[in-house]
């Protein structure tokens, strides 16, 4: 027998280090990101730990080739024309691996200068490209942001099946599949168990796969996302979770702009500085961009993409926020599960959170009362009897609560200035898209 | 237009800060867990995010019934002989919401009294048992002690997708549906994209479900796991990964240690206190526990679920370890993509972990070279051509890599010591399982 011991053994010096070093040997791993030949030596980039690094070398490199996966020993310099500040004087260099083809599609410019259906047929190779990998490098300090933003307040983490045998969002647009003989189906959110959940830990998050069967084919809808979903207990109001999803934003938004500078610098991101967020009904919002644009209002229960657009340009003008909470959505238009307005059951205690015109949040209160959720359903028609494990929680008792749900791809394009939300995925799935 | 600011109003005493609050008035939300009645007065357990209150109430309670949700307003009292060193004394109490009938199943004694069978299928109930709640409480703080670990070594938090054209460890144990008209599969590990983000951010992980349609009915399997999975560059050898895990599992253990107190002595959990832990090549273990036990040796290729508790036995009794790393499975029980041992192409670079006689993890180091995995699939009777988007990594360069998966539900099984891996699942996805 052996004995593994749990003392990490660095064989390669921390790439973020290296300005603690200048002056010293260091041995690196990495990739041959780009070559660039002058007289006498070369400058080399290598792609290390998600970053690039400035080296210079004047060895002999016959089979130094971009793509190749070395090791090397050297020295690092103060050097201030380098983005850094240092370089590093290769002093050794070892092949660890080699391509075995030349890329179809450059990657090592400023950017992959390709059509977005290459970029994502190419996805393996063009994420390798700086702008592409700082997308996702802010995708993950966004999600870490939000994790510490709600382990700090009392959330606790739970992990609930995306297998389900019924649908919390209803309508057709579920996919569906042969579970050991009975249809099962993918989950559309996590809706009816971070209900449930709230009758164990009263505050919880997942941050998950949700599946859409949405055929719609447009820049803002994929069929698999990253749902952030949360749900809370003892609410007052549904303005709580508004405030608590804004001091999120805040914290997040703050976060990333900390950690992630040479990232937004290099995607020419502007993060806004969250501090309030105005919010207005939707059947004002409605009213509103109809009369100073001059438009006809066809869709009296939602938003034309359009619309939205315009309502966030209104909403700039006026406010200088580029983050606006609609409210009040018509109850008929909400699932049923959604709280109706006390005095008002036209409308619901609910609310989309818009970033730059486009829906990244839907959230509200629920109904917690068990008798009232299941008059509401056979109100709607609904077959009471098949959501029996749901209202389980209601029967048992639930306190009055509620929660939202972001979409972590939308959330990131908008804030990168991406018009379509592919661009914050790592590998889309579309009704096209499958593959990579 | 309304303004929603970022300032949290906490309506409510933060419960965990009782113990600061001594001898004043606090105004707390909760669910009354229990009811004893004393002559003149009443003990009321309030279940409060996550954790039990014991409150005095002299006041009159008709309508109080066990399950109700409340407001409560009252003094924090100095009490030694409740568990928290204090009590709160009721001054007024407000229902906000109550059940609808009475639990059939009696959650707030010690445990739940019921079979494994009914404490699953009314889990939205038998969940807000207090000894249940401290499995997803040790659960979530797992999570975190793992993220803190990777996140603190340079790894990024990828988000891959679940439903995929092809599977990774191959088999018919893959969940199928149709996607658009085309046959798709529900991903049964990230693999292949984790893999892929080593030639982006060298290192990278992912905690998300995957799917695995096997028909054993067992206490080990499920359908639907949570799996940690993550994957690193410029391995100088497979090693380094059990290494790592060591680390992570040291660190994560010693979180769990340190916030999950109360949770652990509720479960009468014992935390191993990992500095190291031994391996052994399968082959030798394999012997060893014939040997020892004088058991034939009928598969060659695996352990049956009783060898590997001997085996937990053998290495518990020689070395103290309640973890042992079995190395060098057989070539042909690995998948495709493992690396084969130089000089001895019958075995793999691979391991397991098994934590008191419980496979835990997959790991080991893959083939990276382009050329070698084709002439491997293609050896092995693959369709090459199939895996063209996974192979783009390799083809434009991949470093020597690996990585590994852990079975979240297992660990957090082991770890508190059940026989039964649905223990440590809030909603279990098995072959006859598919609600709550």
């Amino acid at each position: 027998m052996k004995t593994i011991k749990n003392q990490i053994n660095t064989s390669y010096t921390e790439p973020a280090s290296l300005g603690e070093h200048i002056g010293e040997t260091v041995t690196l791993a990495g990739v041959i990101h780009k070559i660039r030949t002058m007289s006498g030596f070369a400058f080399v980039i290598l792609r290390t730990r998600g970053s690039f690094l400035q080296c210079v070398c004047d060895l002999p490199m016959e089979n130094l080739t971009e793509g190749a996966a070395v090791r090397l020993t050297g020295t690092v310099l103060e050097e201030p024309r380098s983005k850094t500040g240092y370089e590093v004087r290769i002093e050794s260099i070892a092949i660890l691996s080699l391509p075995a083809e030349e890329p179809p599609v450059v990657v090592n410019n400023k950017e992959v200068n390709a059509s977005l259906s290459t970029l994502l047929d190419y996805r393996p190779l063009t994420l390798r490209n700086e702008k592409e990998m700082a997308i996702f490098k802010v995708q993950s300090e966004l999600c870490k942001g939000i994790r510490g933003f709600l382990d700090g307040r009392g959330f606790v983490e739970i992990h609930t099946p995306k297998i389900v045998s019924g649908s919390a969002e209803g309508g057709a647009n579920v996919f569906g599949l042969d579970y050991f003989g009975k249809p099962a189906f993918l989950a559309q959110s996590p809706q009816f168990y971070k209900q449930t959940m709230v009758g164990v830990f009263e505050r919880v998050y997942e941050i998950a796969p949700v599946f859409r069967a949405e055929k719609h084919h447009t820049a803002r809808h994929i069929n698999e996302y990253t749902s952030v979903d949360l749900e809370m207990g003892f609410l007052q109001s549904f303005e709580e979770l508004m405030v608590l999803e804004t001091a999120m934003l805040t914290e997040a938004f703050a976060h990333v702009k900390e950690v992630c500078e040479k990232e937004l610098a290099l995607l020419q991101a502007v993060v806004p500085a969250v501090t309030e967020i105005p919010a207005i009904p939707f059947g004002e919002a409605k009213e509103w961009v109809s009369r100073i644009y001059n438009r006809p209002i066809t869709d009296v229960y939602d938003f034309e993409p359009e619309e939205e657009k315009l309502l966030y340009e209104l909403v700039k003008k006026e406010t200088g926020s580029e983050l606006v909470f609609v409210t009040h959505y018509k109850t008929s238009k909400r699932p049923f599960y959604t709280m109706e307005t006390p005095g008002n059951p036209e409308v619901t205690e609910s609310f989309d959170l818009l970033f730059r015109g486009m829906e990244i949040t839907t959230g509200g209160q629920r109904i917690h009362d068990y008798r009232s959720q299941v008059e509401k359903m056979e109100r709607l028609g609904m077959e009471v009897a098949v959501f029996e494990s749901y209202l389980m929680a209601h029967k048992y008792g639930l306190p009055p609560h509620g929660g939202l749900g972001i979409g972590l791809e939308r959330l990131t394009a908008k804030l990168l200035g991406f018009e379509n939300v592919r661009r914050a995925v790592l590998f889309p799935r579309d009704t096209e898209r499958l593959t990579p």
